[in-house]
Order: C-alpha cells, then structure tokens, then sequence
C-alpha cells in the first residue's frame, strides 16, 4: 500500500527504548497504521507489550542493531541518553530522527548551553568544571547559591544537587569527582513552563500551548494547560523553541524546558530530543497528540496545528500511587504496563480535563 | 500488582477475533495497563499487530482454545458471528463477557425480535419463514415494500435485500432458499440513530449521546454527533437501550440501531453485543471512548459517564479511500493496518471536530 509522498501505510518504525514514551509512540503509531520495533536490553520493556515485533539486545550490539535496522523503514528513539554509537551506526543503515546531530547537543548539557548561546538564545549563567580547583572558582564567579549537574547523563533530577552556602561545597562537591559538570546561578524562578514543538521534513514547525510544570526532587508532577503566562510570554518562548529547532534541522518532537524569571526573562533549561513527560496532556487536550505528531514527522506525513480543545491537568502517577487511582467522570487514565512498582517510579498518568 | 475489586494491572484480555475492532480494544487496553491476547484464524489479522501476545487457530478448534483460555484473565469478543460452541466452551474455563445469551440473541435476528417483543421493546413489523410458500404469504400479511433478511450471519447490509413489486419476489426469494429468513416491513425511516451503551459488574450502566448514522449500500458511511433529534428522542432511545442491557444482565458495550419514523416512532433495527462502528466517534468526542468503556466494564474497573465535550462526524475509510486521505487540521484518523483493501472493506476512519 502507498500513500502520497510518504512512508506507506503498513511500513514499520523501529524505536530504539521501550519505557513509557516509546510505549506511546507505538501506541500512537498503531493508530495510524503503521507497524513498530521495539529495540530494548529488557525483555519486559513496556513497548513490548503493544507490538508483535521487537527485539532484546544492548544499544552496543551491532550485529544485532544491523539486523533490526535492516527490518524496519525509519528509525527513533525515545530517550537522550541512548549511546551516540548506536544512532551513528543505525543512521548508515536507515533514516534516524531526531538527527544525530540534535542528540549529541542534547546529551550533553555544556554543548547544550554553547549551541543556544551561539544562535543566541539565552540560559541560566553557567561555568563548567572537571576538577575540585575549577569547581570552586566557577562558583565563585557565580557566586551562591548554585546548581551543579553532571555534564551528562542527568534526567529527573538525578545528577544535580543545589548548593546554597559556602560549607556544603566541600561535601556535595565530593560527589561530582571525575566528572565534567556544569556550575549554574540557582536562579529562583516564577515558573518553569514547557514548550512541545514538531518539525516537518518540509520545514513547518507546529506548537502545543506552553504548559506550566510543577516538579518535586527533581521528577515532573504536574504539567497544566494554559500555563500562568502573558501571551507574549507563551508567543516568546515558542519562537525560541522554533528558532531552536530550525537550526537543528530537527525532524520530530522535542521538549523544551524554560524558567520565567521574576523579571519575567526566559531562559532556557533544557532541551529533550524527544516526545516529554509535560506533552502528556496533548493526549486529551488536542486532536493530535504529541505522540502522533511525532509518528506523523519522521514518516513524511503531514503533521497538525497542534491546536488545543480542551484546559488540561497532567498528573504523573509514581510509585504506590498506582493503588489509589481514583476512577472518577472527567479523567482520562493511562498506565504503563511496567511490571515493578518502584519509589517514584513513573507508573502511568491521568489527563483531567479543566 | 493488584487494584482494588478489580483485575489487577497486568492482568490479560483474551480478545476473540482480531479486526479494526479488536485492535482499537488492545489499544485502549494497553492505555489502562492490561495485557492483551488475540484469538484469530487469520495470521494477518490486523490486531495481531499490536500486542505481542496471539493465536492463530480456528474458532472450533478447542484443544488450542482451551489453551488461550488458561493463559488469559478474562475473556471478550469483537463480533456477533463468533460460533456460539466457541463461547460456551470458553465460559467453562473464564468469564466471558458479553455473556452467552446476549450473544445467543443477537445472533438471529428472529430470537432478538422476539426477545424485544417479550420485554415491551418495538421493533418493524415483521414474520419469520423458510420457505417459498411462508414467504409468500409472510410477504402478503406484511404488505409491499418489504426487507428480507437470513435471519443469521448478516452484516454490512450481506444477506439482505429490498422487495418493492409484485413482480420481484420470485427472484429475490430464490436467493432466500433453504435458510430461515425474516420479512420485515420496508418503512421509510426519517433517520437512523444508535446508542452505545455499557453496563458494568455493579449493574451501573452509561450512555453516550445518539449518534445519526448514514449508510450507503447497507454499509455504515458517516455517523454524527449530536443527532438531529429532539431531547426526547435522545432520552426514550437511551431508555429503551437499559431496558434491553438490563433485561440480559448484560456486561460491556453494546450497539443498538433504531429508526425514527416520520411520527417519531422509535423502532429497534438490530443489536449488536459489541462495541460498534458508529461509536467510534466517542474516541474524539469523550474522555473516555467506548473501547475504554468495554474494556473498564469487563475487567471490572469502574466506568466513566460518557459525556461528550465536542460536536464530531466520524466518517468510514472504505476501500480505495484509504490513498485519498487528506491529513488536515482538527481530523483524527485511525487506519486499520489491513493487509488488503477490497472493494467498500472497511480500511480506517477519520473523526472530525465541528
């Protein structure tokens, strides 16, 4: 079967991770009726569940990496922190999105901070530091209290810690040896807002509304649609994430992260080359979900407004919350199939319309 | 992991049959967590493609039925043509829902008129026969134009057809022989509307809206909601549709199409003991559609209210349509991941808000 200008219908799209995003990425692939391959280490990856193809072998095992490229039409992955290697070696083999490129940048949060300073895109002042000696000027030059995160490898909120005076740096410090971090002002912000954006092979870019997000120790609890913002505020912060993704010539879905400073600056925080945990609410809110905008970008379909229906509250279900899962009218449940309930882990979601 | 009074996360849906219709079951299972497992004859069923869990063996087939029974929770179909052996074999070994009689009834359409009769429910005036003589006369009691329907295995208009003359009868009936038939009277119905309805374990049962329905050839083409139908219309229908899943003790979604006569009359055309074709809007137009519905009622998870926060027309993607597919804004399009298309098959549907 063919469709016009596009990966046929029936074609199959291998995804490299298969957690919760990869999960729904299938899911949503599903709907538009293509086939997924999930590419995972654990045979009780949750993805698994919702495919009849998949296979269960190390991001480093080439061998079977060149199998599974061979198998499928497109590639894509659902997580920064997939080994560069892996999308070099699959990209000689078969089209990858997010390019290789955006992941490099994204996975590591120095390159990260140089790229947006290059096009001019502003984030919270840094240094970066790879010994006791240079940590310790860098936040001087800063100066207290600040954030120090690992360079690489950091996702809900591990990896980071915050240091508020002068006797703690010596003992947090402890902890970041032999590896490059980088030294950020804790700035405390008003809000951290997100912005979903999706880029087309053609070039057009698609928005969701920016949502507001509440994390605790680091893990996203709750995103809402419309965020508490100006609209100049929300129109600011897409055309930053827009000019973010043309000049990666980025194809996809990516999540960006952005702090509103009390003086109502935005700077940005971080970039997922990936669906996000605060684009779950495009699931309910919008006729095209963050998830099928996605699917839709890296096979060539044409992709949506991103236009938004509905006011949304997004709640992450960690851990035991999964027990108490209150069945109520108005709330759209998602649970992803993991098959151990661990502290803070993240089980499912729900979707609560406003 | 377990949820409170009901089947616990994880826990695995055996589907009997593996269409669109099992495949937007899996999906919506997968969404609230549980596991699911295909039963189909057809190794390219288009279900199959999304979950890792299938059989391929025919309905009769018991020695591997039994099997599939002991590897799954509980156990659900998505036709009404699924031999009557098959579900009466399996409930020996899971609950199946929808339960056996309800199954029994709408599977001839001679047994579910006579079952509305006998709980006061109206359906079109009509008499049962076999043969060319009870034809005959069935035809002259009933009065010119009249439908004649194989009382069993009927869908998307096969194995009915329309006698408006005298001179007619002969040949059309001869396409009729050796089966039993029903003769109903031809009205000119001013609409078509269906409930989707659901009735969970507790015995609570929620509506959505009416939809309006067109069909061309006998084959669903467009349903709408809401319908171009006064509240009263909408109410009595719903009312008459608990009555009926009351009567049957009746658990999980199921169809039922009436006809509006011009006086208003609300006349039962058929039921269907499954989620249907002309629910398929909910999916856009609710929180929760009716595969979620069906899938929280028979796993014992508490049912949503079905209310509707938008206007849709969800139209069918028959055949050929499917390379004609136009993916602009506000359109939510579901394609099947059919191996075939055929003339007027059923390949997706699109769900547009208006």
């Amino acid at each position: 079967m063919t469709k016009k200008n596009e990966l046929p219908f029936g074609s199959i799209i291998g995804i490299l991770g298969g957690g919760q995003l990869g999960r729904m990425l299938s899911l949503s692939a599903s709907q538009l009726g293509f086939k997924t391959h999930i590419y995972d280490p654990d045979i009780n990856a949750p993805a698994k569940q919702v495919t009849n193809l998949s296979s269960t072998f190390e991001y480093d095992d080439f061998k079977n990496l060149e199998n599974f490229a061979n198998k499928v039409d497109v590639i894509t992955y659902e997580f920064e922190n997939i080994p560069l290697e892996t999308i070099k070696f699959c990209q000689n083999l078969k089209s990858v999105y997010p390019n290789y490129k955006s992941l490099g940048i994204c996975q590591d949060r120095i390159t990260e901070k140089n790229f947006l300073k290059s096009i001019g895109v502003e984030t919270v002042k840094f240094e970066m530091a790879s010994s006791y000696e240079e940590i310790k000027i860098a936040i001087e030059n800063i100066g207290l209290p600040v954030v120090i995160k690992t360079s690489r490898f950091g996702y809900d909120g591990k990896g980071q810690k915050v240091i508020y005076k002068k006797e703690e740096i010596e003992k947090i410090v402890s902890e970041f040896i032999d590896v490059q971090v980088v030294i950020e002002k804790f700035i405390e912000f008003e809000l951290e807002i997100s912005v979903i954006i999706c880029r087309d092979m053609s070039g057009k870019i698609s928005a969701y509304d920016p949502s507001e997000n509440i994390h605790k120790n680091g893990i996203l609890v709750e995103s809402k649609v419309p965020a508490n913002i100006s609209f100049s505020t929300s129109s600011d912060a897409i055309i930053l994430a827009s000019k973010i993704v043309r000049n990666l010539n980025y194809i996809g879905v990516m999540g960006i992260e952005f702090f509103i400073t009390k003086e109502k600056k935005i700077l940005v925080n971080e970039m997922a080359p990936r669906v996000h945990n605060s684009g779950h609410w495009t699931q309910t809110g919008c006729i095209i979900s963050q998830f099928e905008q996605h699917i839709r970008a890296i096979t060539g379909t044409p992709i949506g407004d991103g236009r938004r229906h509905s006011n949304v509250l997004m709640k992450n279900i960690l851990g035991n919350q999964i027990f108490d899962i209150n069945y109520e009218n108005e709330k759209s449940i998602n649970i992803y199939g993991k098959d151990k309930v661990k502290n803070n882990r993240k089980m499912g979601h729900v979707n609560i319309i406003k």
